[in-house]
């Protein structure tokens, strides 16, 4: 079979401004950037309508789950039955496309076009997000040196969309007081920037403001908090991000439309695209399908008790990817064998299908397992699956849409729309918004992770008290936490039950509007492998290679 | 009168796909980004035939000289005369903008446009650039981290585009060993990256790779360089500077194409656009009219020694834009005095346009002075500056471009006319190719900056010693130099003669094939003032506010 971008630089693509036109968009609702790509801004007065659906997966792999790919193909298998469906996808990032991971755009013949561009810059989006960041970061430390604020803390760090170990702890500011204070701070990667959560969460630019200007950057010398409305960089901010708020609109390789706008990791984020670009397709489509990063525990559940809530969305139904693969890893079959027959295995690790529908059913929404199909999957594993699903109560399709695009998807497609056919039943948040932070957490928790109870580190503690002096221990709660394990221990596989889930530190987002408990070891800045993506990546004959 | 960003927001652009066809552009040729930019590919077989005009200036002051509004005025007011005139400038860079300086796409009625997107992403190349130049450091980092290459010194540093000083020194890999290796390091501002250099000087995608190919990261235990090649980088950095490479057309608010493409500090590197956006201007224009940073000590001697020599081209006239304000300034009256007639400090600084005339005299190119022309000139000072000029033998015209955009600059486009009449005169280099790297600094010192000699200091011999052991000692040289002096101490006003000049470093810039020579206390990354430009800018009614 064809590499992905091999099949991506073989299509025809669509010209962005005849594929907004055949979507009704009129010339002042899009800018194209490029010949296939655009920036919408959509009249006020359109309604979003269409049905949504969320797509998500079993526990994490370190092959992946293929829910991108299956959202893909699930949007193009919906118009081949006639159905007018856009998919809402988040941004690749920069970092893991030349790390370990590679794009982010789909895969085979389930791809949003232009692949290259949507993998590397795009339209900037993620660019303006750190260059916005940073240039509140420089605001504070010249505040700072300019002696115009005196913080205890600096809680804002800067950030930058590489995977660079080298700058999780730094030390800046050194070579005299002419280059500034000498302090202990760090750069995340971009996507885990609170701006990112922020343009994500916020519903037009009235909103953007208002969350910009909550921004807790700092804290004084008198316990208050120092915020980027206090600073005054709101504006400056709002001016780097005025282009970045449009959701950008690209297309399937069979034609649909499809927005792709923000990128939060789900691990130590939301994980979830922007609420307008959702919106976006539930106006332009009569089916928006959506993804949120990784599994129930995580995308699907801030999915959910976050941008749900906040955006009052509601989905008509859920799809929960999971494979073969992915099921043996989860009955600890090791990752050389996971593509061999492995009956038992198999079996072994549908408890971990078996506690992503449980968190779904209690969320709510009709549940429709999807399997990611490989050519190594039998008959057997196969009907072992759709057993279990039967039994769960829950449907089941198979999906070959990386083999076979829309095609391969059908099944799946008319499965989501079964399910999703009367009106969406309303939505169980896992705990309830009056809740204390700590409460929150114990909910999901016990409710979500399978956890006994939970700890806090002394260092959360301490942060919990500071939130509360703060008067935001109310905010809902975004947990940092492994995708590998439903668990804080990303070898934990299967469904592990009655741990007690470690909070080492609560961390204010208060523009983003949620606090972020991380548990276990979890990095907000990646490293580069033994042999990067980047190693393989290269331009022969002005075109891209070796991007996957 | 209006501000520029009031007059820009006023003007009624015209589409970039009806400027890119009327130009004679096919739809191959260029995309478009948003309705008012375009990246531009032309054909192959084209080739450029227009004229090329170099606009430079006396020394600076703080106030600016005036030269990019200069440029644009000169580009409408030909075209007033019925001439095909484009203009070619660099991209300004978001630390500035937000910083102390503003923006950087003209003023008045002589602007390009859309200026806001101009002076914030614009396409996204500077974006590219931090990306590619992040990338590298990681890389190198990463193969150090993981025991594959063991470098004495990394000479490889990283960028941000934001104006940052905490940034300068920095302390990175601090955390234990999993989070890399303790090192000295910092970052400097974007347009101070070699890939920018790059970029700019490169003349197509092949001279590119062979340009990141050279690249010197660090230098080895054995005393040999360490190379982008060697790291296996190239096409990671190819891919990511794929669409950088391609220059940016807009247009001036009286309808000439512009591009804006790349944007090198001519203090701190050669400051000069790029070499394929010139080649593009020249192609589509009769006439091209380019900027090179600061004065004829700085950008010019860079675009002469370094640029047209390197890529072939001979301007055909260069205009020399100074001001009362600047010569009083030169003539030694304090900021606040000099937009007060004073005519004895006007003469007392004409020094200084004498100097930057001789300089031009000696570079070969028929000569234009262009005085910018402010609201509180005297007629008497003007015919003293005029009387000097022709007493120097060059022409000399006023330009109201500021205020009067095309029509202000007719004066100004006739004596270019005039002069630019003949076949260009060949230039004269200010040293040999064959020079050994000190003699060039020599050579640029006596000849062009009025020094009788110049001093290396110990790091700097120390330098040389490594560069000549790599064989790079017979680069071109890049002398990193203050703007507001002839001399390398910014004090020094007026035309210094006889001093010492002071080298602190020689660092080997392979890539863009020169070794650049820091003089004095230069700042290549560069810091917020009390009051930065940031904290006025603003969203109003979805439009940018307060930039300037």
């Amino acid at each position: 079979m064809k590499s992905d971008i091999e099949i991506a630089q073989e299509a025809k693509l669509i010209r962005i401004d005849d594929l907004a036109h055949s979507a009704g968009l009129s010339d002042d609702e899009f800018e194209p950037y490029g010949r296939d790509k655009a920036k919408v801004a959509l009249h006020k007065d359109r309604k979003p309508h269409g049905k949504l659906i969320l797509v998500t997966a079993t526990s994490g792999m370190p092959a992946g789950s293929g829910k991108t790919t299956t959202s893909i193909a699930l949007t193009q298998g919906l118009k081949r039955l006639g159905e007018k469906a856009v998919v809402a996808l988040r941004e690749p990032s920069l970092g893991p496309c030349f790390g370990m991971k590679g794009g982010a755009a789909g895969g085979g013949y389930s791809q949003v076009l232009p692949m290259e561009s949507i993998n590397l810059h795009f339209t900037g989006d993620f660019h303006a997000i750190t260059a916005a960041n940073n240039l509140l970061a420089a605001m504070i430390d010249n505040a700072r040196h300019q002696g115009q604020v005196n913080l205890k803390t600096v809680i804002w760090r800067r950030v930058l969309d590489v995977n660079d170990r080298m700058l999780r702890n730094i030390v800046t500011g050194l070579g005299g007081p002419a280059n500034g204070i000498p302090t202990e701070t760090g750069f995340d990667i971009t996507v885990a920037s609170e701006l990112m959560a922020v343009l994500c969460l916020a519903t037009d630019l009235d909103d953007l403001r208002a969350r910009i200007d909550r921004l807790v950057v700092g804290i004084k010398r008198d316990g208050s908090a120092f915020t980027c409305k206090e600073l005054g960089a709101t504006g400056a901010l709002m001016a780097l991000l005025l282009e970045a708020m449009k959701p950008n609109l690209v297309q399937t390789l069979e034609g649909n439309l499809a927005f792709v706008h923000g990128g939060p990791f789900a691990n130590i984020a939301h994980g979830c695209n922007s609420v307008v670009a959702t919106k976006a397709a539930m106006t332009l489509g009569d089916w928006a399908i959506t993804e949120a990063g990784f599994g129930s525990d995580l995308g699907a559940e801030k999915f959910i008790n976050i941008k749900c809530r906040a955006a009052g969305l509601t989905p008509s139904a859920v799809v929960l990817v999971t494979s073969t693969k992915a099921l043996k890893w989860h009955g600890l079959v090791p990752l050389p064998d996971i593509g061999k027959p492995n009956v038992e295995a198999l079996k072994k690790g549908l408890c971990n299908l078996d506690a992503h529908i449980d968190n779904l059913k209690h969320f709510g929404p009709e549940i429709v397992v999807s399997l990611n199909h490989f050519a190594t999957d039998t008959d057997e594993e196969i009907e072992i699956i759709r057993q279990r699903c039967a039994e769960k109560g829950v449907r089941f399709a198979v999906c070959d849409g990386f083999i076979k695009g829309g095609e391969g998807a059908i099944e799946l497609a008319r499965a989501v729309m079964e399910a999703a056919a009367g009106e969406p039943k309303p939505l169980n948040f896992s705990y309830e918004t009056d809740d204390d932070v700590v409460t929150k957490i114990e909910k999901l928790a016990t409710n979500v992770y399978g956890a006994k109870d939970i700890e806090l580190s002394a260092a959360a503690k301490k942060d919990l008290k500071q939130i509360q002096e703060l008067g935001f221990d109310r905010l809902p709660v975004c947990v940092a936490k492994t995708p590998y394990s439903l668990s804080h221990e990303p070898t934990w596989l299967g469904a592990p039950k009655g741990f007690t889930l470690p909070v080492q530190r609560l961390i204010l987002n208060a523009g983003a509007g949620f606090v972020v408990a991380t548990t276990g070891a979890i990095m907000r800045m990646p490293g580069l492998p033994k042999q990067p993506a980047a190693l393989h990546i290269d331009v022969v004959n002005g075109k891209i290679v070796g991007l996957s």
